[in-house]
């Protein structure tokens, strides 16, 4: 991708005006006609940067959902358990999640938010392992190693997973992982891509690690999952969780997705073995016997409508490839990194500092770019970020920030477009300029 | 309820005309209006008697729906989390269904399924009886008492978080739980309906005697929430989980709810403690510190589609009284008992017979009526209900079946109409009578 290798040094552009190699990188995108399938009607020239929080409404699920809640709801009632499909719809959405995460059919399953499948996949690996060991509780294979920059939930959840099971967490930072996996080690939980910083992590080579150490790995691809390619059955993952409405764009709190290794599926103990995930759940049987498969990762009821926005959402992926979306996210943000370079000259605004969070590497950046925005005024105080990323969403330019000082912009190859890029690190020029001399009066 | 005094002995009705009693009924049903507020658009004369499994569709629904999709997730995006409430949504739905289960505010939270809840209630009782008590794991307190005619998946969920905590499940039914409770009792986890039988229990009675006993109690309200009163604060219910998709009809799967008693909100110990349940959770740290109050009971991100259904579909209760809806939901149910056995003479129809299992005593009824279905030929062979179940959605009466044997039919008062109870109790005598004669040719 060196499309746009002449795209520095633009000079800057006013209004809604698109900079001319902005334009020329849209022109040549291959993925530009779908734009077409979100809904993306915020006031004129509002460039929506957040869709590793939430992603953008793709224009098919409206009348979608109406028809499920008018038609399957309103009218066929109970009989869409079976005759509009509502019962297979957890695996079936899964089977349309695993090519995008690298998973043959019947792995994934959808339902329940991401800490709750966190704790499905931590506790089903300790018992995996200690199983694979020969070993019971407090015998040993009793750590769990946890990301030390994981998202919070992620962390509170194997606390949790840990003292139901008898193990204990130790936070080890990724880069660290392998030289801590060891004889003690069970699982190791973590995140594909840092939610604070962008960074990307190596999937293959923290797996082999921790495999060779006799462990087992629950990867977190919230911030990966449709973002850029995942190879879990490749590169030999283990369990996986991940959210939907990030860059799968299912709706605000949709369902989370459970990947299991076809491998270990079979041995997965569960503990949240809910009546659905039952072998013959209508027998409402006294005793418990596991499902064969993806649906041994359920719990309770499918949440219907959440599930079917989800499953029509899905299709913006017909006929895309996760690598064409790779190949224009890491353009994205060497676009959005040069023309930050270009609109905030040294990385200064006033008594403000901007300092990339997120590694230039390629093969070590995720979908988005973290800046940290710091008031080099030894007053301190308030948050900068706080303030610059309110000036911004003034401004029409959506992002979020992390406490403490990091700008999260996040890059959506769907429908983020080059210009969209370009006004936004112009906005955050000036936006800066304005925040830095009220932080330097 | 005696307005349906004269209704016994009503000759048959053909087709879709209404019997004079049963118009009568209808005539001075101070509910009718209700009926308004729900779609039920089947074919001509359909009678779904299933809302005790999917509530009918509330008319308002698919244009708050609508909204939410297009305009607070089309257009406002991220916006939306405070802008339209939803992060708030799950305490404030929460606080809708409070008056409908005796509960003052602020002690319930939408979120999750019924599962999910029932891992958090048991796990949750557990340790605040220990504490109470001052023993640790395997030093008493370690029996979680079971209804022993439970809807399975509360059985298999307590097996669960009796294995994760160190206690052992016992299946106990209803009627001998208090004498069961006892010095090693931690948790009674009890069905306030009985899923198959329609039977109600005494919530006050169990409760107090488990509470004598120094245990606490779970109380699952799914057949009990929306149907008949519900008096968790004035009873003592500890804990209690409930259902919204059945007389709550908040749409296919939505979001169950928790209720964790005020009183025990401070040492409500989660076993889920996901980052929205955190007392500051934007502050994104690294260790868990709980919130106060219903929001402990939350997990991970709200599901927002489904969770907004609901909220609208829970308007439909302004201005109806639980009470009311009770008065009616008996009324329904006497004057099904009573036309079953005026079109179904002596409970038989060829080798069928037909016993209600729902008790007569209005003080154990919910708003179901079971008949349990048999075939009086030795042969024995296929569930004789599942056939009669079948005929009747073939001739637009719809209710479900549970094997072996049970009939269901769900009275749901604010939509069903003393002209769908006669229909429906016609219409099985004459499926039963087919039904019978093929059974025994």
């Amino acid at each position: 991708m060196d499309a746009h290798g002449a795209a520095t040094g633009a000079a800057a552009v006013s209004g809604t005006e698109v900079a001319p190699d902005a334009a020329e990188l849209d022109a040549r995108d291959e993925l530009t006609h779908c734009r077409a399938d979100f809904v993306l009607d915020g006031p004129e020239g509002t460039v929506y940067l957040d869709g590793n929080s939430l992603g953008a409404l793709p224009r098919s699920v409206p009348e979608r959902l109406a028809d499920v809640v008018e038609r399957e709801w309103g009218r066929l009632l109970i009989r869409s358990w079976s005759e509009s499909g509502w019962w297979t719809a957890p695996e079936r959405t899964g089977d349309r999640i695993a090519p995008l995460v690298g998973a043959a059919p019947g792995q994934i399953v959808v339902g329940d938010s991401t800490s709750v499948n966190v704790f499905k996949a931590v506790v089903g690996a300790v018992r995996l392992v200690r199983e694979e060991h020969g070993v019971a509780e407090g015998g040993g294979r009793d750590e769990i190693l946890v990301d030390a920059a994981t998202f919070p939930t992620d962390g509170y959840i194997a606390r949790s997973a840990a003292r139901m099971t008898g193990a204990t967490v130790r936070a080890v930072p990724v880069s660290a992982m392998a030289e801590a996996a060891g004889p003690s080690t069970a699982v190791a939980l973590v995140n594909h891509v840092d939610y604070r910083t962008g960074e990307l992590h190596d999937l293959a080579a923290v797996t082999d690690a921790v495999h060779r150490a006799g462990g087992r790995v629950v990867w977190d691809v919230c911030h990966s999952a449709g973002a850029l390619p995942v190879q879990l059955d490749a590169d030999g993952a283990d369990f996986a969780v991940g959210c939907t409405y990030k860059y799968l764009n299912g709706g605000p709190g949709s369902p989370a997705f459970l990947y299991v290794r076809r491998e270990a599926q079979p041995r997965f103990d569960s503990p949240l073995p809910g009546w659905t995930s039952h072998a013959d759940p209508f027998a409402m049987a006294d005793g418990y016997a596991p499902g064969d498969g993806a649906v041994r990762g359920r719990v309770g009821t499918p949440d219907i409508l959440s599930m079917l926005a989800l499953e029509e959402a899905l299709t913006v992926w017909d006929g895309v490839s996760v690598e064409a979306v790779r190949a224009k996210s890491l353009a994205l943000t060497d676009f959005f990194l040069r023309r930050v370079r270009t609109y905030v000259p040294d990385g200064r605004a006033g008594r403000l500092r901007l300092t990339p969070l997120t590694p230039q590497e390629h093969e070590r950046r995720g979908s988005q770019i973290s800046l940290l925005c710091e008031d080099g005024s030894a007053a301190g105080g308030d948050d900068p970020a706080e303030a610059v990323m309110a000036g911004l969403h003034a401004r029409g330019v959506v992002g979020d920030f992390r406490r403490p000082g990091v700008l999260r912009f996040g890059f959506t190859p769907l429908y983020t477009s080059f210009a969209d890029v370009d006004r936004a690190a112009r906005t955050l020029g000036d936006v800066l300029r304005n925040t830095g001399r009220e932080a330097g009066s």
